[in-house]
């Protein structure tokens, strides 16, 4: 899109928060004003509380009693964060009421993190078109949509049409292949594109999706789901409109592409030949069904968290390789969690680049933005940082195994909900810490990037530079 | 010192080696040239293979019968890389020629590195001041040395100076506190002297200085030593010769100055905290006695390795803090291992410069060179890659459990020498494992990190650029 449509698509992002501006605001002159990092952090704060408190209420469960605080706040935080990890039994614990709640929460969530980072998106486009006008078409077409009500319209339609693409493969499988009711199919199938696409792992199921573990008919549509939710908004929509186009493709959608594929098939691979005899998980499916249940598990760490296996059941080493895929997760500005496919192939051209000894980052033809490698390594620093700091404050608290405390909270900073199985029984002290960790995997990292990205940094003089010893 | 010095003193480099040039050697022009980071490699490849023959003879066991090639050759590369870690009783195994052969190699490895670290710097001060004559003056001094005789020359006689000291306060303790023989005492004092200036961990006694742990006479000088071969050599140049104008500190200085402390102290204070009533460690131990095991064991991740109390009863979250400080390690050019604290304070600046929205990454007051940024990153990617590689495949050969495995690989890795208690009882394919990861942890990291920094980077046109969505 030319500069004037750039500069229109800008002026009504601006306008659509009343808060997206170019510089930092100046809080105190007419009134409060939110940076567009506080504002989501806000309106993600108000939906776990407003989640909490209704499925606090008794109707919400399935038996009387209903349920503790701290329990309604691990769910409605999991659910709104799209993390999928559970401190009640899914299935048993709530009414069908309560399920609603859960997907509309799920829905919310998801819808939420792809408008709020596609705007980012959006305002960034505007601010490298202020800077060099060159790049504004190549930009805008990698956000792939031309104003904000367009995006919002085009996020919730391409979410729903997913999902009812999803439904419509789930719906039949359900009523035909294990006799549910039309009504019964229709929701279950409802429920399952809902989690699916948004990644989120919840399962109406005590025991997720094992029962499933051997029907492509169920795996197949809720892992392709799962994958699309994860390329990202701008991804979707970029194959969507430039498919047979790949050399028209943004850097964004190439990295997280090619990404998406390695993950997928080196998961793949590695979880197949790892847990082939383990009786415990693969060991007793057919040839087939283990491949099977490879795939789906390695999609699950992109980052839905759904599992088909018993996950507790699997060898150390592949809750360590999991541990990997999940922290790295799936791509931006999409339902998956974890530091982006993006930020870790950034990471990795980096390396590639000081190894062939080059002096600028090369990828797929276009140099990248010097801006982009402190923002990548800031992220994957402050990632780190927080899941080390989880570890060992969630040993103190448990006295559990390092294996299993890592991938707890790995799971949970990359909104993930895989679990080894110790979730339920943790003291509250250590599920509050579960709580803060999908809240700061899945708001603070967007909004710590989103922060760095649109803030203006202009460099007015510089010092004399120094070079210390690495390594 | 002026150009023409530096120009003489990068002549003189050049000659030394015979192979340290400007830009990349042509291999094949006038025979083959040996790039300095191929240099380095053979240099301790060569070391650890005859260490292994001459400790694969019958003469060096105490018992006849000798020792397996696969224990020769493990203890040969922990003793060159300074490392510690050990598969056989360093006390009842080896005969005193034993020791006097694992004490040479200890002595040459760590010579060794701190020659070549230093004459890196010394070449790079050079390169830098070819590109920007402002700042020869600042990087030479931070190189602290003239000419190459003279940084071999300095660097021989700082280490057998500091030694010398240590060897005062250990052989007046040995003979008077524990009634060794005066020649008893004049050679455990010289091994552990040496031992602990080269960060090596090797001891005399079985369970290395567990028997030590409540003497301060002993513990003490130890510590120093190890910190002073930590800081690195042009630390310690920079504070023999300006000790009183702290201005004139370079940023190496001051930032391995700055993260030895704060590592040190917080170690010590976790330590002591998280330790204190540990039946298995501080817990039988008089106050003033828990404080310094404290301080001895926090000095030891700075990589010496040296254990004053039995590693394997501390709490298993006081292993993954250890093992954080393990991986960062000590300062760059000197006797420890690990990242170096120079990597570690370069990515905490970079984060606080993009939290403070910043353009440039200053510290103390100067800029931080943008080629360190990618150095930093590299270096700190490469350690994790081949630290969780390492732990995979280690779980996959010992099925033992993820943190005694962190541990004993992030231990190899920054050559610190701490254990759990698993090395000596791994199969030989986990021991071969640990070799080479001792091997690349302390020649890989320092190869890499100067195959980069010597790289002449000539950016001859620049693509059109563009930024992928990160976090
Ligand atoms: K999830
Ligand atoms: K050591």
């Amino acid at each position: 899109m030319g500069c004037a449509r750039a500069r229109r698509a800008y002026d009504s992002a601006v306008t659509f928060r009343g808060s997206v501006r170019e510089r930092r605001p100046h809080r105190f002159r007419r009134g409060i004003r939110l940076h567009p990092a506080q504002t989501v952090v806000v309106g993600f704060a108000a939906a776990v509380i407003v989640g909490t408190l209704l499925l606090w209420l008794p109707p919400m469960t399935l038996e009387p009693g209903g349920t503790s605080f701290i329990d309604a706040l691990f769910t409605a935080t999991s659910a709104v964060c799209v993390t999928g990890l559970t401190v009640v039994d899914t299935e048993l614990h709530w009414s069908p009421l309560g399920h609603v709640v859960i997907m509309l929460l799920i829905q919310l969530g998801g819808l939420g993190i792809m408008i709020f980072a596609s705007l980012i998106g959006l305002v960034l486009a505007r601010k490298m078109s202020v800077r060099s006008r060159l790049n504004t078409a190549a930009e805008a077409k990698a956000v792939g949509y031309d104003d904000v009500r367009g995006l919002v319209r085009g996020i919730v339609l391409i979410s729903f049409a997913i999902e009812g693409l999803t439904w419509l493969f789930l719906f039949p499988r359900f009523l035909f292949g294990y006799d549910y009711s039309p009504a019964d199919a229709a929701w279950h199938a409802l429920f399952h594109s809902v989690s699916s696409f948004n990644n989120a792992g919840f399962a109406l199921y005590s025991d997720n999706m094992i029962d499933f573990v051997a029907d492509p008919f169920i795996c197949i549509p809720m892992s392709v789901a799962i994958i699309l939710g994860g390329l990202g908004f701008p991804v979707i929509m970029q194959l969507r409109k430039e498919f047979t186009r790949p050399l028209h493709w943004s850097m964004n959608t190439k990295l997280v592409l090619w990404g998406t594929i390695v993950l997928l098939v080196g998961g793949t691979a590695y979880l197949a030949i790892a847990e082939w005899d383990n009786e415990g998980t693969f060991g007793p499916l057919a040839p087939g069904a283990k491949l099977l249940a490879a795939f789906f598990m390695s999609t699950q760490t992109r980052t839905a968290g759904f599992n088909s296996i018993d996950v507790g059941q699997m060898h150390d080493e592949s809750w360590v390789v999991m541990d990997v895929l999940m922290f790295i997760g799936g791509g931006p500005a999409g339902t998956a969690g974890g530091i982006k496919v993006t930020t870790f192939a950034v990471l990795f051209f980096i390396l590639m680049t000081e190894f062939r000894g080059e002096g600028a980052v090369n990828i797929f033809g276009k140099r990248l933005s010097r801006a982009v490698h402190r923002q990548a390594i800031t992220v994957a620093l402050v990632a780190v940082g927080a899941v080390m700091a989880a570890i060992i404050l969630l040993m103190h608290l448990t006295k559990l195994d390092l294996d299993l405390v890592a991938f707890e909270a790995v799971s949970a900073f990359a909104t993930v909900g895989l679990s080894t199985g110790i979730t339920g029984d943790l003291p509250p002290t250590a599920q509050l810490i579960l709580v803060v960790l999908m809240f700061l995997g899945r708001i603070g990292l967007l909004t710590l990037g989103s922060a760095i990205a649109l803030r203006d940094k202009r460099i007015l003089y510089e010092l004399p530079k120094e070079r210390p010893a690495i390594g």
